[in-house]
């Protein structure tokens, strides 16, 4: 990917005017330009407002055409009815970019949406690329730029995190934390409304920033998911992104609507577009600083197993505790490990995992059984704990820890708990660059974001299937499809488009008369299955309308009565259908339907009644590689289900999967499908006969 | 309950001795005595060390014997052989508590074990109460009494919470983390191998202590979980209790057992028992401290609806996310607090809960949208939220939430972001008790807490079922049945016991051939239900071994061939099974099995094979109030599937409820029986035939 630049007007200016420089200390339009002469920005300052003389210690400009110089960077922070008019300023002296400070855009409403796209479209004309409206501004530590263009109370330290935020307030508390913390960021934007430039443009210019090693993401909603998605996927493996994406909740999500102006999708929805982008979700803010920090210093590890190493009990249960709850495992050591242990450490010590050095244990004990630890092969990351006891020097067991782990390629976390020299002992750690935490559960769930991104950042996206359809076919069956008032297509289409992917349905005929019911049945042969079909009928069960395993003419005939007469008075255009018994014996559902910002989400889990209740479904965001059927299978709750079972036998897999490739496909396809669900699809053993046996799609009735 | 005084010689002892008194400092005969006259203990404290003339300023006695004066507490810190010793000199002077410091008893092993029962033995004949062996100590800091009798580093600040901890470590972490934290504590035990006094004696203590507040736990196991829970029960909506029970994870639990040398259960048979004892679990050590806090300065909220106010969208839609990860509401609020909020912001501000008063808002906008806020009679719960923006006092606002929110008997937590008077504002929220955070999510859990624990204090134990049995006619009827060598009683005879208890049970017909098969399917009408029955045959699906549905006398002829003829070679007798089908439609199970330290644990959830797939199963420990089956029916994953769902009928659920606290009186009665599991109970319509079809249950062969 060629390296873009077309953000160096933004963070590598040359000069920087801001238009709604103020004189009042406090004020934006003054803070701004404080930020920028006392961060030391090296290029000129223009501060820009006609109704004052100076700002700053700096001659103030009347309007942008009156600087002498060049402007690249213009800062503005008028108020919102005037923005307009700045930017065509700013696009006659040409500058390369703005930072719109001031708020009143989109996120006030209709008359807002339409001031932001009169202003951006000025700027796109000119080839000005805009952070903002409505947002805290922008910064750059790195030496011979040192850009703080924003209203932030706090100039962060230089260092290799870079951070987008799509809250401004939320960017201040950032700013202020990771400076108390001692986080070096490298460069730092507040999005705001991301009229233009959006979270994944600033990855695609980290991409080529050598200096960022990680990055680190608010946000609220996705501007454009499919270019984060190809851009994220380039930094799989390189810089690992780390998110907290906010809207967990329903109610979060409304909040966030109602705050941004942008509506954001069903939470598993991110979730699986996140993961699968190799993005790591955390779900706090110190999570998130604390997984930096460790990503910045630690190596990758290379698989989920840890050694614990502690001098007290307690704590090292707790340790264990939460290292199994975040996913971890604690690995069995060699007999080789136990057996150095059995002759380094006195009787009453344990040389399992967790290795309980007991309190009596000095830096030297700590320094051998390290070293017999670490020497394990088995043991893919280390948490060592320390509860300094009476007349044991802290600091000499942290030189001890560092000393021993140093020549290790495996991620060290430590907690230090206690009094006697925790500090000089936190600060020796600090100094290493190993993680130190006050609490186990801290350590131990920062561990296990460490593993959780190396996983992300191993996984290979898969390649995209191969399916041989005739697509124009297909669409010209959809066409020819029937289609009720609410869009949802008549079932018998909804058939012959799934076949006519290659998907296996049951072979169903129709009838509108017990007579005609008891015929098809003789044809399809006994057990057969009866439903009612009736446009408006969504679930068929509801009634009674669907009866299986019936196994004679008498009682087909009995029964197709029954539903006609119940439902006709309900249902006047009911018709009963009659198929074969699916032979299998796992109910799947299969499905997709399109999300707003992240198009077509697949679904895959158990069907039937239980399934709306118990949930066990596993999602997934288009493209839906080829390895991702099985990955979906393996996740479900109920997948030891699909394997042989209590007698029963397993399940054919590859059919399954297979027929949810190709449901992607019809996706892809016929886009004015806009959901789709075979429930239940019937798995059978392998060789055996699966089958979907009922399916309902619906058409987007605004798309033509 | 009457106060219970025999721990006053422990914790309000007149004088102390300490036996193992160093010159030493650094070690721990010498920190006691040290912490004891630097804490200021308001007795004469007794160094013993015949090797020794003068410790930390005291003369030292050679033995106990000589001590001029009376001696109420002895802690002894020689080594292990040394102290049944000691203990019999203290039984001769006269003292009434000991603490014992030394290592080296039951968690050592075998030979430890006997030691430390020798020494319990001989402080048991002198009524000498006694706190470890292997424990930190105790302290104190009741004004007269000033007791530090422990080697920890800290002396904790006075104040009204009591502390528990099973690990000696972790106690020294607590105590030094409780100070930085200005957490004031009562009472401190570090209980260590709990020989005598436990955690259930310490609360049946601090009961009568009107100064205790909040009792904090650390444990690792139960020493009597029986009198644990009595005097829970007795303490709820009282005091709270908040526990930290590690061993959570498999993993965690070994370690615990190599540590303590005593074996924890199952973590959601401690989970349950803790609910049921009205404790509050919370999983972290900050989350420990923080809740605590919480408890001694808020009121008791009386729901799960929370009010967020905040000055910006993003912590906003943080906090709102947290709010209800944890299980808690965001309450729509009164038209009337909308209409006063309308009058009071600006208009890009929101008037919905998360409230956003907007950047500008400034401490009398907070004031007047609090009063609104608070005032709404749906908010049983306040977060207030402030980043500080340039130009705002972050102080005065603090000073508007505290005194805005000070008349009002709701909680309030409070989340500081930012920078500007920050720590101005975090002392005057905690000057008023108000908790204070760095961070939304914080906030949200320890709101969370205080709901958890209002709703535990509240919930009454229900009655205790009364159900007529013959208890002796029962006993008759397990002494009788045939029991396999493992302990599996015979189908036939646990069925008659379920019957005899007025558990419904299908009508059983047995026979050993085809014909016989066929002979019980006339007798009890079609379709009937075929089953392998083999004393050795457990899981009878497994191997084809129910045929379900059968309807014809052809049929179960040759499923009754089928069965005989496959099973024989492996099952030499086998025999057949024949059940009219049962007509309910949910797939039910109910049972119980005794856990070593709880008794019998009761479970009740989803039958049939999926059921030990997703494992939706509700459980309780004994005793089974009146109350208990509806709950744990209500609390299953699949509850819908319980009432009317998708055409089908609801279930029966009072017969479900009763046959759970029938099946209780049945473990109560019958203690040989270890397990018992009907599965599945085919539940049906009420006033339909909800049966069991199947059980199983085993005896304890160790006993008789």
């Amino acid at each position: 990917m060629k390296k873009d630049t077309s953000l160096d007007g933004l963070f590598r200016p040359r000069s920087v005017a801001v238009v709604g420089a103020s004189r009042q200390p406090g004020g934006i339009g003054h803070e701004v330009v404080r930020n920028l002469v006392m961060g030391g920005f090296q290029g000129p300052v223009y501060p820009v407002n006609p109704r004052a003389e100076v700002v700053h210690s700096i001659r103030c400009h009347p309007d942008l055409a009156s600087i002498p110089g060049e402007v690249d960077l213009v800062v503005i922070v008028v108020p919102a009815p005037a923005v307009e008019g700045v930017m065509r300023q700013a696009a006659k002296i040409g500058a390369r970019g703005a930072v719109i400070v001031s708020a009143g855009f989109r996120e006030t409403g209709v008359d807002g949406r339409a001031r932001e796209e009169r202003v951006l479209s000025v700027a796109r004309k000119a080839g000005i690329r805009v952070i903002g409206p409505n947002c805290m501004g922008i910064l750059n530590t790195e030496p011979g730029v040192a850009l703080n263009a924003s209203f932030a109370a706090e100039t962060p330290i230089p260092g290799r995190v870079a951070f987008v935020s799509q809250s401004g307030a939320l960017g201040e508390a950032i700013l202020s934390r990771a400076k108390s913390r001692e986080l070096g960021l490298r460069m730092f934007a507040s999005v705001g409304n991301r009229a233009d430039v959006g979270a994944h443009d600033l990855l695609a210019y980290w991409e080529h920033d050598p200096e960022v090693r990680v990055i680190l993401l608010y946000l609220e909603s996705f501007g454009d998911p499919e270019a984060f998605r190809i851009v994220a996927e380039r930094l799989r493996g390189k810089k690992p992104i780390v998110a907290i994406k906010s809207g967990r909740s329903l109610a979060g999500r409304r909040a966030a609507g109602s705050h941004t102006g942008s509506v954001s999708g069903e939470d598993r929805v991110v979730e699986t577009f996140l993961r699968q982008c190799g993005v790591l979700r955390v779900q706090s803010m110190p999570e998130l600083f604390d997984t930096a920090q460790a990503l910045l210093s630690q190596p990758r590890p290379d698989g989920p197993e840890v050694a614990v190493v502690t001098n007290a009990g307690g704590p090292g249960i707790l340790a264990t505790d939460a290292l199994v709850g975040t996913g971890l495992t604690l690995c069995e050591f060699q007999t080789k490990t136990r057996k150095r242990l059995e002759k380094i450490l006195p009787p009453e010590a344990s040389v399992q995992n967790p290795v309980d050095l007991i309190a009596s244990a000095d830096a030297l004990r700590y320094r051998k059984a390290l070293r017999a630890v670490v020497a394990d092969p088995k043991v893919s990351s280390l948490l060592v704990l320390f509860v300094s006891p009476i007349m044991i020097d802290a600091a000499a067991v942290a030189r001890a820890i560092v000393e021993e782990t140093r020549a290790k390629s495996m991620p060290v976390v430590a907690c230090l708990m206690g009094r006697l020299g925790e500090k000089e002992g936190m600060g020796i750690l600090r100094a290493a660059g190993i993680p130190v935490f006050e609490f186990p559960e801290e350590a131990a769930l920062t561990l296990s974001n460490l593993v959780r991104q190396s996983e992300r950042a191993a996984r290979k996206s898969g390649r995209r299937p191969r399916i041989r359809v005739d697509a124009t076919r297909a669409r010209r069956i959809l066409a020819a499809a029937k289609v009720s008032e609410d869009g949802w297509i008549q079932t018998k289409s909804v058939f012959r488009l799934l076949e006519h992917y290659g998907i296996p349905m049951a072979t169903t005929m129709q009838a509108t008369t017990p007579r005609g019911a008891a015929q098809a049945a003789r044809k399809l042969g006994y057990p057969v299955c009866l439903k009612a079909l009736s446009s408006a009928l969504v679930h068929k069960s509801e009634h009674g309308g669907v009866v299986t395993g019936i196994t004679s003419e008498e009682e087909i005939l009995e029964q197709a009565h029954r539903i006609l007469t119940a439902l006709k008075p309900q249902y006047p255009d009911i018709a009963l259908e009659i198929q074969a018994m699916a032979p299998g014996h796992r109910e799947l559902l299969l499905g997709f339907r399109r999300d707003e910002s992240f198009g077509p989400v697949f679904a895959v889990g158990f069907g039937g009644v239980a399934v709306e209740v118990l949930r066990d479904v596993a999602v997934r965001v288009a493209p839906l590689f080829e390895n991702e059927p099985k990955l979906m299978l393996d996740s479900l709750r109920g997948a030891p289900l699909l394997g042989a079972f209590r007698g029963a036998p397993p399940v054919d897999r590859r059919i399954v999967e297979q027929s949810l490739l190709r449901l992607a496909r019809l996706a892809d396809d016929l886009p004015r499908i806009r959901e789709l669900e075979i429930n239940p699809f019937i798995a059978d053993r392998p060789g055996g006969r699966t089958l979907g046996v009922d399916a309902r799609a619906r058409i987007n009735l605004e798309q033509q």
